[in-house]
Formats: structure tokens, sequence, C-alpha cells
């Protein structure tokens, strides 16, 4: 019985002694020698080759290298009768929380202009807004969105989250589906995008819904870059309907040279660092999960394909 | 019996409305129409005339419009007998601590690094460290130390604090004194100086002081300009000893055109705004006090001059 390991963008070297550690009764396979289909019992990919997970006769489980499932599911021979389990760890969640947290308070502050001011020796004081009248809403209230939340609610933001089914968090103005969408938008200043890409999502971050942000409204989007609708920003931007954006996740990544959002004054672009898998907890969260699935529990990230999620 | 409002840079046209408003028994008199000195009992006060206060016959007690009081402390003539009351209110703390989270959260996501890649074009991932992995000292413990350890705490940074009395804080390695000051510094990647400006504690961000902080510190100044002996900051940025800084506050406010802080890579800079008192709330809490005062109680923030702060 093996785990084979599969990715493009992470580092095997950093990966498959942790797993090792995590895993010492597994052998544990890397891509380039992932030998005999019959051994492989657990799949750790991100974008494996389409057909490939469908190939493997003694598959029992597929876990995903990321909290997002996209790359899967764009297989069209994926296996939707095995578990598949999305990466739930303490490095991802905490680092997703910390950019959401830390681009929040850069546009709640306004520091693109005390950038600017800084630049052209500008010494003048911006007016203050508490942050209890400064209104933050997130989009997405999962493992990740509820930690961000919690966050900000100890930092005494005015917090509401929009979710597809309606969640119930302390202090959080929870709202659910379609229906509360336009309620959710016309009390948000700052606008973050965590949702997960299904059909519904795709190119939810749209001109009609920046037009019922408030009139400066700011936005975050760390879900996927299918999410926004580029153009929309950038006409929103120029409007002036927005104020500024950060945004971590691009539908073409790397970002093109060409895109004018990389020079663009009043956005933020990472390239999709937001949250990164830390490779030693990771390896852990594997381990648990492998532990559940053998045991026959479901472990916590396990996806219910009927819903994409 | 009346309460004169004094200050040259907060707007008395926000202060004397909302004075009125939480005060509706007492004069409330702005400084060009302050009237005959021996009706004045309480002063609300930023950097008054040195010798003015002493010259109020019936003053009860002197209010400082800032959390700080060395702009007090400076007139000789002080009259030290009467009670002297920081501000302490919501807006107050509650700004200082997201100032505080936002830069810790910049330079440990590497921001600076992160914006001149956007300005490049640089699509390249940064190694990413877990928030427990980054240790955090804040030098200075109180209303306004305490609450932001809290929160880094919350978004689980490994946090230290120094203090000048040992403090016992959940969460956090807490040190006291100039005997524990290496064994902080020594495990600090990011120093945050709140302390209040005394004798004791001018100039103790310097070259000793950089030195002693692990190679690729970073700093984050929020107490006053005295505090940092600028040319060190400068000389240690240059070496490498530090990655980088964040400075709200400055010898000479606002800073200088020349000053080489202004257009220096691996400095942010910021005009005196970590921390604004806003005016709603700050007249609330004057009137808590004065309240508290006329019962013969101790409002909170009444300073002990003999300690200095």
């Amino acid at each position: 019985m093996a785990l084979l390991f599969k990715s493009d963008i992470d580092r095997p070297d950093a990966w498959i002694p942790a797993l090792r550690h995590a895993l010492p009764d597994m052998e544990v396979r890397d891509w380039p020698d992932r030998g005999d289909p019959a051994d492989i019992a657990y799949a750790l990919v991100w974008k494996p080759p389409h057909g490939y997970l469908k190939s493997l006769p003694n598959l029992k489980a597929i876990l995903s290298i990321g909290a997002g499932i996209d790359h899967l599911t764009g297989d069209p021979e994926l296996p939707r009768d095995k578990p598949l389990v999305r990466m739930v760890e303490p490095g991802l969640t905490a680092g997703m929380t910390e950019y959401v947290v830390m681009q929040s308070l850069f546009h709640h502050r306004r520091m693109l202009d005390y950038r600017d001011m800084q630049a052209r020796k500008d010494w003048t004081e911006l007016q203050p807004v508490a942050p209890w009248q400064r209104r933050i809403g997130v989009m997405g209230l999962g493992e990740l969105g509820a930690d961000a939340v919690e966050r900000l609610v100890h930092l005494r933001f005015d917090v509401a989250g929009w979710s597809r089914s309606r969640k119930n968090l302390p202090g959080v103005a929870c709202f659910a589906g379609a229906a509360d969408l336009p309620t959710f938008l016309k009390r948000t200043d700052i606008l973050v995008c965590l949702l997960p890409l299904t059909e519904e999502t795709e190119g939810i971050l749209n001109a009609e819904t920046f037009a019922q942000l408030p009139r400066g409204a700011c936005l975050i989007n760390v879900g996927r870059g299918e999410h926004l609708v580029e153009a929309d920003l950038l006409a929103a931007l120029d409007s002036g309907q927005l104020d500024s954006a950060t945004l971590d996740v691009f539908r073409t990544e790397p970002l093109p040279a060409d895109s004018p959002l990389w020079a663009h004054p009043r956005v933020v672009v990472t390239p999709h660092v937001a949250s990164m898998t830390i490779p030693q907890t990771a390896a852990e969260a594997v381990a648990r999960a492998i532990h559940t699935l053998e045991r026959g529990g479901t472990p916590p990230g396990t996806v219910d394909l009927s819903r994409g999620y």
C-alpha cells in the first residue's frame, strides 16, 4: 500500500521527507518513481493528468494538496465514487487569515494613499474611521472564511458573511443565497472573496456586483481568478465605484506581463501566495486523514461532489 | 465650572460639539474664548503653553488629549499636585492595535518585497513562514500594548512583551527591566516600540539594541520619535542587520523633506496617524473621567508622575 505524491508547483524535496516522517508505516512515492499503479492506495495530488486517477485499480481516496479542488474536478474521468479530501491544515488556514486581515487593515487604513503620500513627501493626516464603523463582508464561510471572520471580529470590525447555506458565527451578520446577496453587498465597504470556484460562483465579482457596493468600496480576491471579471474591475476602479483592490489570484497565472493590473495604482498584486500549504504541518494533516479513512471515518475536508466543493 | 479645550492639532469643530454633547451640564470653552481663568476646573489639552496650567487658580485636573503625556511633562511649571489623566478611549486603543497588527503582518508577509516585485512584474513565490514561527516582541505593555499583543496572539504569532514592571498576559512571554532586555531582543524578529517617552526610554532604539536582534529583523516604531536614533537605524538597514522598518513618529514632525527616511526603499513612513483620538468616543471618555473625579475617584489613565507615565 503506497501514497503517491504528485505536484508541479510543490517541492518534493520538502514534501517527501515530511510525508515519510508523518506516515512511517506507509510507502511514499514521488511521481517520477510511481511504480506499479496497483500499489497506490492514496493519491496526494495537485493537477494530476486527466484520466490518471481513474487508472489506479486500488485507489482508496484522493487527497488534494490545496484547499481548492477545481484542479481535480476539471478531470472528466475523475473517479467520483472515491472519497475526495481537501487540504485542511493549520498552516493553510493561518496563512489565509493573515492575508485577509492584513489586506483588510491595509485598505481600512488607506495605506495605498499613505504610500503615495510617502513617495511625494506629503505629511497629511487622513480622517480616521473606527473599525466598528468599517463594514467588511466575506463571501465564503468554510474553514478559511470562518477563521478569518473570527479574527476580524476580534479586531472590532463590523463583519458580515455570505455563503450558500446559512452559517451561525459569533459576532458576524450571516447572509445566505442569492436572495440575500443585494442586502449583503449594500452594507459592505470591504468585500473579501473566499468562495470555492463552482459554476455558480464563476464571474461573481462583476459589474452588477460592484454596482451594489457602497461607492468607494474595496475588493480583496483570494478565491480564484475565475471569480473575477477583470474588465469590470478595471471599469469600476476607473469610475471610482471601487476605490482599490487586492488580487492574489488570476485567470491566467503567472499574470501575463501585458496585464494592466500589474501597474494599476489602485491594485495590489501578489503571486498566488495568500495561503501556501506548509509541508510539515500538511504532512501531519494527511496522515490524520489517512488514519481516519483506514478506520472507515470521514476526515475533515471531505468533499461532497454533488455540491461541487 | 468650565472645561477648557486646547490643541493645535485637533479640530475644535469636531471636538467642541462632541464635548458639549457628552457633558451637557458643563460649560465647554474653546481656547480662543477661554475667558476668566478662575472658571476653569478641567483642562483638556495638547501642548498647552508652558506655565499656563499653573496660572489656573481653580484647576481640578489635567486631561491629556493623547495617550502620551510627554507634551505636558516638558512644562517645568506643570502643577504636579493635580491629577493628570491620559486619554484612554476605545478609538485610540483600537487604532493602535490595528496599526501594530497591520504592520506586523506587512513585514511578516514580506509585503515590501512583493511591492517591489509587483513594480517589476515579477511573479515569484517567497518562502512562507508560519505565524507560530515568527517572533514578535512588543516593548511597552500598557493599555495599548496589552491590547495589541492579545490580537497578535490570536493571529497565532509567537509573542513576547517587555516592560518596566513584569506583566502577566495570556499566551505572551513577558520580560521586564534592563536585565531581561538582551534575552527579549535575541528572540525578536519583529520589534514593536509602544513605550512611553521617559528619560530611561529616550534613544532606546539604537545601534546596541539593533545588534542584539536576529539579523534581518524588522522595526515598528509607534512610540515617540525620540525613542529612535535615526542614524543608527539607517546604518542597521544599510548593513542588513535590520531588514526594514515602519515609522509613524519622528523627532521632528512633520518629517522634514530632506530626511533620508522619506525615500528609503526599506522604510514605511506614515504621518503620526497610527492611533488618532476620535472626538466622539474621546468626549465620552472625558465625561466618564470627569464624573469619576467629581465623585473623588481615580479614573482609568491617571498618571503616577513619580514614574513619569
